[in-house]
């Protein structure tokens, strides 16, 4: 461990004298587009931007009061929005294989930029071939730009324009991000959609604090943007400015000029009530422009997305499905559901009787209570698999509602069946 | 906890007023034979016992040497022998989904009694329709008598001729095990072969005390081939004796007399050293008779497979490729792949590059270098289907160098390639 400050690189999981069975050295620069050629790539003509946009084409099929049925094209594949990203965090979906995320037909996955850069390093998977390979996703990635992990996660040592100063979780190394390394890190993974680094406060800021954030977030979108190279990808921008609503517009209005291919909205269900973040969701959403998608970053539980879709977002990024999975805790159209619970103890149906996941269709309440007592990792695999079809059934049952616009009586069942359990 | 001595059944885990969502009682005996219709059901007349052995025909298809190529007709399909059977200890083969099972063609798995009965409990288990149906395991299942684990895993108390008493592992309860109950178990359990109940002791017994478990290994086997009832369910003896050949041919000879349908060898693998388990491997499968199966329980390593095989040995079973396969050690036909260690960091190739199984065909080294490191349950699920893969797809190997009279050489060049890398 040392403590010395140093650049944020994938050589400090490496040895200076490491060599890899192929002859590569471990450490030092991967080229960049080192990877395979990739699906679409005949549709970008380099280094031209405007061609790279081409390959990204966002399209609003149908609009239903706020709520948007679009499509967004990347190289690897289009994707369906509204949508929702399974989170993909150490370059795997905790538990499930891809095969499995496309049996519950997943889209686009999330990977987190901080803990990749950590562990194994961008590098080396640039030098893999890249993250889709790496992880043997051949279907669109979005990478965040580890920013709001280095304010969660790490111990946070100094921030000023220049760069953010952290101690890794990992090895307690001292190292640094900054605008200009989070784009280099997501070009390295090689991800469909980048994120521009920002500063997430806390929902405690006080106002001072939150003028600061928006302020750096704007200098640090605008260097990202400059810094950014990589033609089979787009960077999307992020707005701050907690639930302060003049904030928000002041930053959204600045991030507009600058004409990124998305928009994010950051700071939300970071400690703020339920009610304050769906009461800002849609004055947000309507300061960004309606040709772009617009992304409601780590939201969140089924009735956030519900919030979310009818105030115009298209896409969206939590570890609940997994994580729940993993606890034991399912979520179904009739509430959530307890595994554990004695009550399921001898309990013959499936989780959800009309879920066509290979858990549902497989096995019963009663063998899904015995595996979690028996501590076995089958529980966490089946119900995992189940809560993320879960969320991505939602996602396709409410695109349909939208293009059928019945889009508000959709969302009113779904509440009514979910506060009549809870 | 109680302490009170009580008979070993599934109400030590549900309480006496415990009611099922169907309206079931959560006490009391369930029938035995409430499961569903069984594949080959059709096969068996009621309570003839000729008719159950037509149904589970053994055939030595071709021998080269001593090793055998058969096949075993079970209700629930037929096993190609030799076989291993991968260890399904609680209901689940640890990590793995009975679909990843199948894909790297497993044809029957081992269930162990003892774990069972402790938690769900087999009444819970026959009431929801068998271990088939509760594991969603379609092929055909083994149990074992529950003797070796209570022997291994439990405080044991007192043994007599009666039954063994010992205390739960899981919550300290004072149980029972007798012959008639062991059977009793596994016909709720529904397992296509079930163990009579064996006493094992351990590698460094005297022989008053070899002398003394095969004495009561005979008595019990008597009474478990009395207690059985259920006609689509065959027993298997089991020969004890450790090394002691002189006693191993006593056991034999009564347990032959009896006629069982198929006999296992039990003790071995116990403590004793390889070179006196492969010793004696030929003579003790010499005295079983040579139309039945023949089964040499919990072993083991890929070199006592082949010492087995080339002994005679029809069954296997062992813990090996799930166990190795969650600490990454992974089996291959180059010897044992450590994956956490650092030679794998930028290994692009697949562990094992002509293995068909998934984790083969999708992902490299070091993909699974990193989520051991990582700790990702990706890393276990993944090597733990290629290990078993492996075995699988040893035997598989093995019966056609068996069938087309290959299998001295296929032994010798097996085992000179797992000797030039260890």
């Amino acid at each position: 461990m040392t403590l010395a400050k140093r650049q944020w690189s994938s050589t400090i999981v490496s040895t200076a004298n490491e060599k890899s069975k192929d002859g590569r050295e471990g450490k030092g620069k991967a080229p960049i587009r080192s990877g395979p050629r990739r699906r679409g790539a005949a549709l970008l003509s380099a280094g031209s931007a405007s061609s790279a946009g081409a390959s990204f084409r966002f399209t609003v099929r149908h609009t239903d009061g706020k709520a948007r049925w679009g499509r967004f094209e990347t190289p690897h594949g289009p994707v369906d929005t509204p949508t929702f990203m399974p989170v993909g965090t150490q370059a795997t979906v905790k538990g499930l294989t891809p095969e499995q995320l496309r049996s519950v037909e997943a889209h686009i996955l999330l990977g987190n930029t901080y803990h990749l850069a950590l562990r194994p390093g961008d590098e080396l998977i640039a030098s893999l071939g890249g993250l889709h390979r790496f992880m043997a996703w051949d279907g669109p990635i979005l990478t965040d730009s580890g920013g709001f992990q280095v304010f969660s996660l790490a111990d946070l040592r100094h921030i000023d324009d220049r760069a953010v100063v952290f101690k890794s979780h990992i090895d307690g190394a001292i190292l640094e991000l900054s605008p200009e390394r989070a784009v280099e890190i997501q070009e390295n993974l090689g991800s469909d959609i980048a994120m521009v680094l920002d500063e997430c406060p806390p929902a405690d800021a006080d106002e001072a604090r939150l003028r600061q954030a928006v302020r750096r977030t704007l200098i640090w979108a605008e260097r990202c943007q400059k810094a950014h190279r990589r033609q089979d990808q787009v960077q999307f921008a992020i707005v701050q400015g907690a639930t302060n609503l003049a904030l928000r517009e002041q930053c959204a209005r600045e991030l507009v000029a600058m004409d990124f291919p998305g928009y994010a909205l950051g700071g939300f269900s970071v400690g703020e009530s339920p009610e304050a973040m769906h009461a800002a969701l849609e004055p947000c959403a309507d300061m960004l422009p309606r040709d772009k998608p617009r992304y409601l970053m780590g939201v969140g539980r089924p009735e956030d997305l519900l919030a979310g879709v009818a105030a115009g977002i298209d896409m969206f990024d939590c570890v609940l499905p997994t994580r729940n999975g993993r606890n034991a805790s399912a979520f179904t159209m009739d509430g959530p559901v307890k595994l554990r619970n004695a009550c399921h103890r001898r309990d013959p149906r499936p989780l959800e009787s009309d879920c066509p996941c290979y858990t549902c269709r497989t096995f019963s309440r009663a063998y899904l209570h015995h595996l979690f007592h028996a501590e076995e990792m089958l529980g966490p695999i089946l119900v995992s698999l189940h809560n993320v079809a879960f969320y991505l059934r939602l996602m396709a049952q409410l695109r349909s509602a939208i293009a059928e616009s019945r889009w508000e009586m959709f969302r009113q069942v779904c509440l009514a069946r979910w506060r009549a359990t809870t």
